[in-house]
């Protein structure tokens, strides 16, 4: 089976978490992961350019019913009508979720994906949580840059390894 | 835009459904459009093996929640865990609609497809509706063959016309 | 635990419709039982006032987000957002489903409740389903009363006795 | 139309937790609202016997299809069998969202409650959430008592005000 990679984040974004994004997709690409995204603008946009310009597969799930509202460079595009939950869905559609930038929307899908467990969950730049003693929550890997974000998911593991 | 076309149909079906469901996927892999199916067992395990023997794009929208319990033949697993409301997401994502043999599940994704509106719905076996003056509902069409539910599409319009 | 009992239909009915549903939703509404629906317009609004008028509590489940377009006589709204993917929340959510009248969004429904399983399936008009060799299928039971079709969800097996 | 409050929290809760949605149900119940919940434990559970001990009405919002996996005290059970998809409906039901402790889900739940905007959010206890500069997030209201969140969510503003 191939490698599914969900990628979430914010639909207004900074210029970095762009620019991260729209590596985070090349790189995905490269090692032939099909990325999974929400299909709207922003970090979803640009996670899906990076991807496409380096003849990846990309798929959007839509929070709306209308292929048209879709982003460019999808592959495949599921537009659910579900509204919010399709946040769920794409959590769940991935061996490794990676988390580029912060917004309420995109804090959902990491609370979503951790809430799942048993996969890799990635954070590229946001938000940060905090437990009730103001301890930072573990379990999510905080990656500085593209390379150490898909280098956390542990999805390539010979490629972690200097000399191999 | 690649073309998208959901096939739908029962998880237990019929040796003939499944001969059929088979022979869309093959069809629809040979004019390039990606299958959109349940990822399940029936029609929808047939439909994916069709089409991945022609070098088709395959994705299955599963009810689950587990990437696990697809059936082969899937080229990308949606494990919405979100139940049976996954049927109005598979509807949603055709540019068509074929469904294939007869089941309440199979049933609820035909009625789904026409409560959409706007997209064929096209209808290879399985059962029939009809309104409280028992005559049969407009709307759907009905084909004998794989080749005819293709054409009764409409998505590839020159392919229905003799000598071209 | 309280009786919850999903009644479905049209957001477009007919005037006998209408009338059966308020009187569905009267009945139910006296037997002490919840009833779930869609919170539109149609038989959905006209069941909402059948149970009110005599006391009763009914759940809208909503397709949209947005609490303001319920229709009136919900003492409780659930905007689901969701889309059409609400109709399986709705009849996931009661003891028995009864349908009263046709559309494509009502055949879902029934759909639906059959591939639920376990619970009491009752039409009151509306389309009916043949199966591939044109027979009606077996296991949803046929009303031609709103007293019938309380009778048929067998909730409340003493009221069917004479003489009780 | 009734007011609706969302409430929110772990389904593996602290005493405190525990003690705090109890008494939030309560009060929610004296004045009227209707307690929307996930209808599990924990959190869920407290906050369901609390407003059932003051005679109020809790409608439980299961992510499951099983309405016999519900906590005691509800009056009303919705089992949508859509997963974590069902966390996005509950906070869209409420005129306020009140989010009682930490965990995954409950967060999940936090942020999407922010990502809908437009209804008073309030946090007892539980999880922070810092922006990419390490400041708290602003929006969400911090109550250190059951009885400040309920003020916080100015859903009863002349209870706010002495001497009315």
């Amino acid at each position: 089976m191939v490698i599914q990679v969900a990628v979430c984040g914010p639909r207004d974004c900074t210029s970095e978490d762009e620019s991260n994004a729209r590596e985070v997709g090349r790189l995905l690409a490269e090692r032939g992961a099909v990325v999974i995204c929400g299909g709207c603008t922003g970090v979803m946009a640009a996670v899906a350019a990076g991807a496409r310009s380096a003849g990846g597969t990309v798929v959007g799930v839509l929070s709306g019913a209308d292929r048209a509202d879709a982003c460019p460079d999808l592959s495949i595009v599921i537009p659910t009508g579900a509204g919010e939950a399709r946040n769920a869905i794409i959590v769940n559609s991935g061996d490794a979720v990676i988390v580029i930038g912060g917004s309420w929307g995109t804090l959902s899908e990491l609370a979503l994906a951790m809430r799942r467990g048993g996969v890799p969950v990635v954070q590229l730049g946001g938000w940060r949580v905090l437990d009730r003693d103001g301890r930072p929550l573990t379990g999510v890997e905080h990656a500085s840059t593209p390379q150490e974000a898909l280098a956390l998911t542990r999805l390539w593991p010979d490629r972690l390894r200097p000399g191999r």
